[in-house]
């Protein structure tokens, strides 16, 4: 087995405790850092990334269907695959439930790992079921990595582009804490999450220096990046892609005839608040990727005809450390990034 | 990939309810039914298992500390590879922690899952951590299995052999659960399960034609061996090796010098419920293996002198199916199996 060092990860208070607990285990740990890790097993380029959800934290359980709560736990993980470019192979799902819940409810929620296994390729090679208080579900997944794309390769002058039209998961979140349903459009980005698999390989053979998924916000894994790769990264806010259902706010938005001055800071601040929830929004598990400067709008072109999915440049990349947006041509501050640890 | 056929699994309400979700996966599923799956990736016989374990289901948090609560998780998970005969590669930790245990619990839980893990000689290749309002330990293990030994080649004439001695898990948590402290030896088997992973490897090198870890008691595992195998496993209760740590009621043994009747009653019912707790007592993570008749008393003792652990005899694999135990000559019902979903 190889042992890569560990990769820099950037800040956020879960990566900091994280890595706080892998550096203690020192030369215990391999290939951890990336979104997945990467082993050699017995020659075969492997990739394994597991991932946790646990209801009240990463969902409600009547925000989704048994089967969406599968889905999305198995497609949050197949990301992390994706995010290498790997190609899953098998995924292992171990699921809680409270008593009561172990027929129909569970044959559903594995219903749905199944269905997002199948989706990318994979096969479920086994699984846990155990009575819990709450529904818990951990997917580990394993792919192969045969010319994996790391957080660690970008490089100044790099261009920083994303995959899709961000912000509708957290627009989701934010509708169904205020009490409305979410747009049907931003309900299906949180609970059918599609990983980006052949999107990633396509990527990178196009090129790209380095790749993660957007799972702690736009922003907050920019950092990752930045960190993984020793540069600084800066992001145009008025280039991300805003997803089409996303209010201003969490009400359902409704269009009025009125152009009064205070309707018109109204709608700049909807304006704003749109950008700020695809900028730090989690759990889009779309793609997040640097690619050089030969790489360009026709390329683009191409990609968007292959996967009916926009590929937008959002910004570029620079010597220096860290995450600068810019708005307006002015840096732009908008606070602190997504953390898992303070979704509800 | 290869696609072995599903295992047959014996009786037992989570193993039931797993069954039917395998079942309604149909040919998604791969490789499941023994202890860990079993899947050929890129030439590698590989071996993958995952244990779920909750607090409230199957600890508590003042029964163990932070760092035994993290290698009884990895050593379950660790179990399931020794029971196929597989050698431990790298283990994936997901963990859910309430807020404020992110600290110095966190730490000392995956000090533990890393010290199992070095124990069986795997890496840590990766994990996550979200938070949980309850303490949440998935582990994935990886191994190689070159030569597995699966539930399903016992052959009628084999005898039943099982290594250490059994009862102490369930005589700990009966202990804590009548508001006593357990006997220390009593404790740490529960606290510190040894995954046998030498020993199974051994074992399959000495000629075993069936084999699987006491998870779900004894009499419960032997019926996934007898199902699995198609065969009946007849276990003599008196053979069975009962921990010295356990008691036959879950206060502490306090010895008399009295020899009334009564007391004699009551020895004769505590030697019974010695005896039960170890035919019925689950998470032993020792192994239950069939041997051919070849395998003697002293290719025991070889294995005694190896590995400082007990291996006995406790039965014999006929024609036919189902476990039927066997005391003072007679037939004995011991009532249903133990079952994860009702330990607490």
């Amino acid at each position: 087995m190889s042992r890569p060092p560990l990769t820099p990860l950037g800040p956020g208070g879960e990566f900091d405790r994280l890595r706080a607990v892998f550096a203690r285990l020192g030369e215990r740990v391999s290939g951890v850092g990336d979104d997945a890790a990467l082993v050699e097993v017995d020659g075969a380029p492997l990739a394994f990334s597991c991932d946790l959800v646990i209801e009240g934290t990463h969902f409600r359980r009547d925000w989704l269907t048994p089967e969406e709560i599968g889905w999305r736990a198995c497609a949050a993980a197949l990301s992390d695959l994706a995010a290498m470019a790997a190609q899953p192979l098998g995924v292992l799902a171990a699921v809680g439930v409270p008593a009561g819940s172990e027929g129909a409810f569970l044959e559903d929620l594995m219903e749905g790992v199944a269905r997002a296994a199948a989706y990318a390729g994979a096969s479920v090679w086994g699984g846990d079921l155990v009575q819990a208080p709450i529904v818990t579900v951990d997917v580990t997944v394993v792919g192969r990595a045969d010319r994996p794309v790391r957080r660690r390769g970008a490089r100044a002058g790099d261009r920083v582009w994303v995959t899709g039209a961000l912000g509708a998961p957290a627009a989701a979140v934010a509708a169904w804490d205020a009490g409305h349903q979410p747009h049907p459009g931003v309900r299906t980005r949180f609970a059918r999450p599609v990983p980006r698999i052949a999107e990633a390989a396509w990527l990178r053979d196009h090129g790209a220096t380095a790749m993660l998924d957007v799972s702690d916000g736009l922003v907050g894994d920019a950092g990752h990046l930045a960190a993984a790769s020793g540069v600084a990264v800066m992001i145009e806010a008025e280039r991300v892609p805003v997803h089409g259902g996303v209010g201003g706010d969490s009400r359902p938005h409704v269009l009025t005839s009125s152009r009064s001055g205070e309707d018109a800071a109204g709608a700049a601040d909807a304006a704003e608040r749109r950008i700020v929830l695809a900028l730090r929004g989690g759990e889009e598990y779309e793609l997040l990727v640097a690619l050089p400067t030969s790489f360009g709008e026709s390329d683009a072109r191409a990609f968007v005809r292959a996967f009916d999915l926009p590929l937008t440049c959002v910004g570029a990349i620079a010597e220096g450390t860290g995450v600068s947006v810019v708005r307006a041509g002015k840096p732009w501050d908008i606070g602190g990034g997504f953390s898992h640890f303070s979704i509800t």
